[in-house]
């Protein structure tokens, strides 16, 4: 079982849209160079997190994505399950109801113990990613980020805001 | 992202291998039988469990499979990385190294941010399923069986162990 790779672009891309300043809009095409991922793939995944509500485009020559809402306020769990989908990982097809010993539904008075125990687990990795927030995420990605690699992003960002958008 | 038939699969046979009388094994035919679900499938997925030391079969006509380790010994985790593998959801391809701003390896002195935060996910998922034993859970699922079910379930156990195998 493995999340997509949508999953690590967008998380990225949801950091570096919380660190543009004001106003600043960047296209599918300039998240997907600053990250070196292929641009079509992503900008599907960037329409995910459009139809979840975390990020918003504005139009024209100039427009590009930028986050919806306050950084702080969008969770890590958000963006992943903008781009994987809410589906649980677990499906329960209640096997205990079919074969020799099956019985019809209502003779079960509650969830399939089976299915409670992955759903808990479910819930523990949900819950855990609810916890981080893009907001904290950029804070950390740029303090482990090299002072280098900032100045080189910085003035990538600035070319492509100034001269070439 | 979906975990595959299989864990619901073998987490009900493991279940049903830990309500057998001492000495007794189920082959895979009718550990399918029992829960109806496709034999040649369940087969490849109590494979899993064999190679993963969690079921033991024994050889010949009366053979078939039955738990490896005490039930309580046996966690749900097990079980499922059995069938799923052992690889993590989250693969980190390092994309903060990419890209105009990116740089060496050796110039990034910890874990990126966003994939430390997708792995202590899966961490506290891992954690939720390995606490649930399948002694316990065995307990609990023959708990919410119907009495009638119950009934039929024991049944068909003695007519397949005792007269079938």
């Amino acid at each position: 079982m493995r999340l997509s790779e949508g999953v690590e672009w967008t998380a990225h891309c949801a950091v570096l849209m919380a660190a543009l300043p004001p106003g600043v809009s960047l296209s599918a095409k300039r998240l997907a160079e600053f990250h070196g991922v292929p641009g079509p793939y992503l900008a599907k995944s960037l329409q995910a997190l459009m139809r979840a509500g975390i990020v918003e485009s504005s139009p024209g020559r100039h427009g590009g994505y930028r986050l919806a809402r306050p950084a702080a306020d969008i969770t890590l769990l958000e963006v992943v399950l903008a781009v994987e989908g809410n589906e649980p990982f677990f499906r329960c097809t209640d096997i205990r109801r079919r074969g020799p010993a099956g019985g019809p539904a209502k003779a079960y008075s509650s969830t399939c113990g089976v299915a409670a125990a992955m759903w808990r687990a479910e819930e523990a990795w949900r819950s855990e990613l609810e916890k981080t927030t893009i907001g904290s995420l950029m804070e950390l990605v740029f303090a482990q980020v090299p002072a280098e690699s900032l100045d080189r992003g910085a003035k990538w960002l600035t070319s492509v805001v100034i001269t070439r958008r």
